[in-house]
C-alpha cells in the first residue's frame, strides 16, 4: 500500500538528511527470560499438548488427547445456524458485546440448569471462552500465591495449569472407583484449602464418578468448614450407563435453601460446564454458575482478561441449541462414545496382561490404567510411540507427585476397530516391559 | 430427559430410606468476598463498560464507547467465508486446535507484517482472543506485584485493567500532540519500569501520534536501558491524513539488526495488533509479534488461560482475509471514519466555546477534549446524560490521577448528522457549566 512506502521513504529521508542518526553497531540483546515474572516459573510446557502433536501423524493411534470425535460434529446444523445468524443479526453478531455474554444464551443455560434441578437466573451465569477460561478466572478470583487448592489426585491437568499461574499449592485427596476418599478429604479440609476443586462425573483423567453418598458428604463438610467448592462438569451429559446423579451445586443449594422462586441463589458451590463436548470445542463456549456477588467480580476480571467471549460464536451456539437440537445430538454422541467405551473395555480385557487394572467409566471420554508397581509409564511412552500408539502418562495428573505406574486412555476419538488395534499395540509394549 | 428424573428420584429415595439425612436448617452463608484474592482489590467495574450500556438507549448519542461502525462490517463476506469454511474444513474448524493459532492465519499475518517492513516468521506470531487477551498474557508474563509499567498519561484503560490484575504500579509520561514527552520519558526510564507500554498511532484515548523522531528516541533509549517496549497498534491502518510512520518494532529491528533472511527476530519490542477494527470485533482475533523465546512462554501461559482462540473464528477470519479483501475493506473504513472525523472536528469548531481545546487525530477512533481548568468532566457527565449525550471522562485514563478537565470522544460510531447533533448538545452542557 502506498502509505507504507511513504513511511519507509520518510525514515530513509530523515536518515539521509542527518535529522536522525543511522545506527552504527546493533544494540545489545534483550535478556527476555530475566524479565519474566516469578509466576512463570510454574508455567511450563504441557505433556498433553506435546502429545496432541502426535495425533497429527496418521500412523500413530493416539489415546493421548481428549478430542471429541469429529464424526459427531453437527457441521450442517452449525452451517444453517450461522446462515440465520448472519441474515437476522449480522451486525450485532460481529460487534462487541457485554462481558457477561449474550443474554439469550445465558437464559437458555438457565433453563438447561433448571432441568437438572438447579434454579438460577441469568445474573448467575457467565459465558466463558471455554472451561479453561473459567478455571483461569476462578484462579484469578480466589488464589493468593501459596494458597492451597484441595484436588482429587489424579486431577485435571488443565486446572493445575490454570491454578499454577497464580502460584497455588495443593492438598491432594486420593480417589477410588467412587471418587474422593472421604476420610482423606476430611483431613485435608482441616488443612485450610482456599477451595475444593472437584470433577464428580466421569472424572478427567480417571473416569470415576463420585458416589451420591460422597457427594452429599463433600458438600456438607465443605459447607461446615466454610470452604467453597468449584465443581467442574464437562461430561455430565455423556453418561453411557447407570443413573444420573445430582450435581454438587444442586445438593448444596438444597443444603443452603437457596435458589428457586424469589430466593437468591447463594450457596457454596461454583459450577462450570461447557458446550465443547456436546456441541463443538472449536466455538470455545462454556459457562460458570455462581452467586451474583461472585459473577459480578468474575465479570470485572473477565473484562480485563479478554473483554468478552466471541459474539459470533455465542450467537451461533445459541442458534444451534435453541430449538432443543442438543438433546437429540447428545443422544447420538452417547451412542457413538458408548460403543467406543465398550470397544476399549473389551479390547483391554482381551489383550492386556494380568496384573493390570483399569477403571470402568460410566461416561465421559477417559479411562485409567494402573500397571503393577515398578512400571514407569513415562519411560513406557517412548516405546509405545515406536510401536505407533500413544497415551498420557498418569504422573502428569498428580499435583504432588505419584502415579508413575498409571496412564490415561481416551476412548472417544478413535473408531472401535482402531481402538482394538491400538490396545493390541499397547499390550505388546507392556508385555515386553513386564517386570518378571 | 429421563436420566435427570432418575437422578432426582434416587436422591429422594435415599433420603426417604434414611440412607441420607434430610438437612434440618439451611447451612450458613459462604462469605465469598472474604475469600477473594488480594489482587481483586485492584479489579473494579469500568466506567467505559457502564457507559456502553448507555449506547443501548436509542435517544442517547454516545461518544463514549469505542465501537466500530456496524455499517462497515462485511457481513456478506463473513457469510460467504463461513460457508466455504464449513464446506471444506467443517470438522477441523469445529475441533480443538493448537494454542499458537491456525497456521495459515499466522502465515498471513507474517506477510501483513512484512508489508510494513517487519520480517518475522510464523514462530514469532501468536493469535490471541482479542487485543485485551494479548495485554492480559503480557501482564501475566512480565509483571510481578509492585512492578512499574511506564505508560503514556492518559493511556488505554483496558491496558490498566489488564495490568492492575497483576498488581502493577505505573510510571506515567505526559503526552502532547506528538505523543510522549521525551524528557519525561528519560526520567521515568531511570525509575526502572518493567516495560514501556506505548500506543504510537492515534493513541487511545487522546488520538495523538508519536512523531518519527520521538519513536526513534523511545526505541533507542529503552534499548539503552534494556527495558522492553510493548507496542499496541490497533488502529495503525486507519489513517485519514499524513504519511504512515514506521512502527516501533520495525525501528527496533533495525537497531538490533534482527529479523529478515536467516537472522532470527529478536529485539526489544513486543508488537500487538488486532482484526477488531479492520474486520470485526465480534470474532475476537488479535495477534502478538515477539521473539521466539517470548512467544514460547506466552503460548504456555495462553494454554492455561483459554487453551486456544476459537478455531471457528480463526478459520473464518483467515478465509475472509486471504484473498486480499481486507485491503479494499480498509479503504472503505478509512473513507467512512475519515468523514466522521471531519464531521466531529467541524462541529467542535462551530459549537464548542472558546477556551476548549481538542486534538486533531490523523487516524483511529478518538479525539481528546481539554476544558479550561476547574471543569470536572465526571460531574459534567451527569448533566450530559440528562441532555442525552455521553462521553468518557478523561480521569479514567490516567494511571496516577489527573485529567479531571478532559474527555474522550469517539467519532467512528455515529453517522455525521448524529455527530453534529451530539456535539451541539455537549456544547450546551459545557456552556451552562462554564466558569465565569
Amino acid at each position: 500500500m502506498s502509505i507504507v512506502t511513504a513511511g519507509e521513504d520518510l525514515l530513509g529521508r530523515l536518515i539521509a538528511e542527518g535529522s536522525i542518526a543511522r545506527p552504527s553497531a546493533p544494540a545489545a540483546e534483550t535478556l527476555w527470560s530475566q524479565r519474566f515474572a516469578q509466576r512463570t516459573q510454574r508455567i511450563t510446557a504441557s505433556m498433553i499438548r506435546e502429545l496432541l502433536k502426535l495425533t497429527e501423524h496418521p500412523d500413530v493411534i493416539s489415546f493421548g488427547g481428549g478430542l471429541p470425535a469429529p464424526e459427531v460434529f453437527p457441521v450442517e446444523e452449525v452451517r444453517a445456524a450461522t446462515e440465520r445468524v448472519l441474515r437476522d443479526h449480522g451486525t450485532t453478531a460481529l460487534q462487541y458485546t457485554t462481558t457477561e455474554g449474550y443474554r439469550p444464551l445465558r437464559e437458555l443455560l438457565v433453563r438447561h440448569m433448571g432441568r437438572y434441578g438447579v434454579d438460577v437466573r441469568p445474573e448467575n451465569v457467565l459465558i466463558t471462552s471455554g472451561s479453561q477460561q473459567a478455571l483461569d478466572l476462578i484462579g484469578k478470583l480466589l488464589i493468593n500465591p501459596g494458597d492451597r487448592v484441595l484436588t482429587e489426585a489424579p486431577t485435571y491437568l488443565g486446572a493445575l495449569q490454570a491454578f499454577n499461574a497464580y502460584q497455588a499449592d495443593y492438598l491432594p485427596v486420593p480417589i477410588d472407583d467412587d471418587g474422593m476418599d472421604i476420610d482423606a478429604l476430611e483431613a485435608q479440609l482441616r488443612g485450610g484449602p482456599k477451595f475444593v476443586y472437584a470433577l464428580p462425573n466421569f472424572q478427567n483423567p480417571a473416569g470415576v464418578t463420585l458416589s451420591l453418598a460422597r457427594r452429599r458428604r463433600l458438600v456438607e463438610r465443605a459447607a461446615a468448614y466454610g470452604i467453597p467448592i468449584v465443581e467442574d462438569d464437562p461430561y455430565g451429559q455423556l453418561r453411557y450407563e447407570g443413573e444420573h446423579l445430582p450435581s454438587l451445586v444442586k445438593i448444596d443449594a438444597e443444603l443452603h435453601g437457596c435458589g428457586g422462586g424469589e430466593r437468591a441463589f447463594t450457596g457454596n458451590v461454583l459450577y462450570m460446564s461447557t458446550l465443547s463436548k456436546t456441541l463443538a470445542p472449536g466455538l470455545r463456549i462454556a459457562w460458570v454458575v455462581a452467586p451474583e456477588t461472585v459473577i459480578t467480580k468474575l465479570v470485572q476480571i473477565k473484562q480485563g482478561t479478554d473483554l468478552h467471549t466471541s459474539t459470533f460464536c455465542q450467537y451461533v451456539a445459541y442458534e444451534v441449541a435453541r430449538g432443543g437440537f442438543l438433546d437429540q445430538h447428545v443422544r447420538r454422541i452417547r451412542a457413538v462414545y458408548g460403543e467406543r467405551r465398550e470397544a476399549m473395555l473389551s479390547a483391554l480385557a482381551r489383550h492386556f496382561p494380568r496384573g493390570v487394572r483399569w477403571t470402568r467409566p460410566q461416561g465421559g471420554l477417559f479411562l485409567w490404567v494402573t500397571l503393577p508397581k515398578g512400571f514407569d509409564t513415562t519411560a513406557l511412552l517412548d516405546e509405545a510411540i515406536r510401536e505407533k500408539v500413544a497415551f498420557v502418562p498418569g504422573a502428569a495428573f498428580y499435583p504432588c507427585g505419584g502415579g508413575e505406574e498409571t496412564m490415561r486412555l481416551n476412548f472417544s476419538y478413535a473408531p472401535p476397530e482402531v481402538i482394538e488395534e491400538g490396545i493390541k499395540r499397547l499390550a505388546r509394549v507392556i508385555e515386553r516391559k513386564r517386570i518378571p
